[in-house]
């Protein structure tokens, strides 16, 4: 149907939609903002009903923010590709590992990434995300694919001495800037089938992951259900889905990201991102 | 200085204050919730102005709900007490072990807690929660409660078999209303030293936790700056600082909450709560 996106600066992002051409259109007139309620099957039918070409053109080349505003929690599912989880040199999960991410650090596909000031092992980890719609609450693996708006691309960066300091890896996971969403939420009608899309990661222009999300463990739909036994998901949730091989941490030696590395990521029918290290400044 | 309040029924809750007299007084005329933003040192002293005896009078005993509307992040220390690290046979931490808390967990003091069909390892732990009243990105120790707007209690309800069935304890953490806060914050004025807390938690009448904020390993301020550290902590913010020995997981053989049992718990100072497991429905 539809990608929608939030631009603008920091803090003042509007509502905004992708028209065929690739230009920005202005949602202003028509949502206060792309919310979480706003996601709701119905909301997304009455936006279908729209003409694209009536809506404002945005001029130049803003900021994309994160697609949704007011995330509530990001999930994110560990080791979800079996060649991911040998690099790692952990064994294949017998049922999804489920952490957090801080929404404090989800942020536009395209900011900079300040390098924590402690940091040491700056990684990457290009992975589909799923954007929630309704609440969902103990729903069937056949019924999980209703309760999705959108899908959208998650660079889940990680810092691993960070991750890997305790047992537990939200820590290292969770600092400013280590989740770039977008850049824009693509409606699920547009994805015919999300567990046949190619995602990519190049590091300073080398292809570092190279995937499908056919090979993932455990599909989109056993995600959703299985996670909504656990805990209620709330429209505008975001679920990291796991990635694909090829992250930093799997080289021997390690690749870790350093200042001025500019990584490019992409997911099949969902865009582009790019991000740049930078230097850390209170 | 004051205990905010939100009451009334979920998703409907109105701002409120506890007078002297332990009372509910309305805050609606002066605050439309008790928002992240209303909890910076500026409105709190704003606040501070206010004649209680001037505010309405609140009829009835209604509902508490969470204190703070909008609440972004629940970070969790884990095994901050050496006696429970002790009983859970881990090993002291060096550094604080960090995990988060699903939002969506997030309930009142007196919520009843409906137990996961799938679950059977209920466990229960006390711990006392820092409510943050200002962004705080890298702060020192000695500054670290200057970004405190209050404290409460949090019961951090546990599902052990969830937590442990991978190496990640969220999934076990964040089942819906696995996180009863309050009933009330206590602004950081009204309690002069939150390491000489007494905390406590009886279930069906019989005391099984029974602690002092003083034995934590990693003390409230240096909970703060170690976070602060890692992510940016935002208003509203809630971090729950571990809990001291006594939880079900720690005796021989292990007790498991079962339907109909009543947890009752406080900790000095910040009242008290009391949660009913019932059956679970859809």
């Amino acid at each position: 149907m539809t990608k929608l996106c939030r631009y603008g600066l920091l803090g003042s992002e509007k509502p905004g939609l992708i028209d065929s051409s690739g230009t920005i259109r202005d949602l202003s007139g028509f949502w206060d903002d792309v919310t979480p309620e706003h996601l709701s099957p119905h909301s997304l039918a009455q936006l279908a009903k729209i003409d694209t070409a009536t809506l404002p053109l945005v001029e130049g080349s803003p900021r994309f923010g994160v697609p949704v505003s007011h995330v509530s929690k990001c999930v994110c599912i560990g080791l979800n590709y079996a060649d991911h989880a040998e690099e790692a040199g952990l064994p294949i999960p017998q049922e999804p590992i489920v952490f957090l991410k801080a929404p404090s650090a989800l942020c536009g596909a395209y900011d900079d990434k300040p390098i924590p000031p402690h940091a040491a092992q700056m990684d990457w980890e290009v992975e589909l995300g799923i954007i929630i719609g309704s609440t969902a609450r103990y729903v069937t693996e056949a019924d999980a694919l209703n309760y999705v708006a959108g899908y959208c691309i998650i660079n889940d960066v990680s810092e691993r001495s960070f991750q890997m300091q305790s047992s537990q890896w939200d820590k290292g996971k969770g600092c400013d800037n280590f989740g770039p969403v977008g850049p824009y939420l693509v409606t699920a009608d547009e994805l015919a089938e999300p567990q046949q899309l190619h995602l990519w990661l190049d590091v300073n222009g080398t292809r570092r992951q190279d995937g499908s999300t056919a090979t993932m463990i455990f599909s989109v739909r056993q995600i959703i259900a299985y996670l909504s036994r656990y805990m209620t998901l709330l429209p505008g949730d975001i679920i990291a889905t796991g990635t694909p091989p090829g992250v930093g941490m799997g080289h021997k030696p390690p690749l870790w990201l350093q200042e001025g590395d500019e990584i490019r990521l992409g997911i099949e029918g969902l865009g582009e991102q790019k991000q740049t290290l930078i230097r850390w400044r209170q």
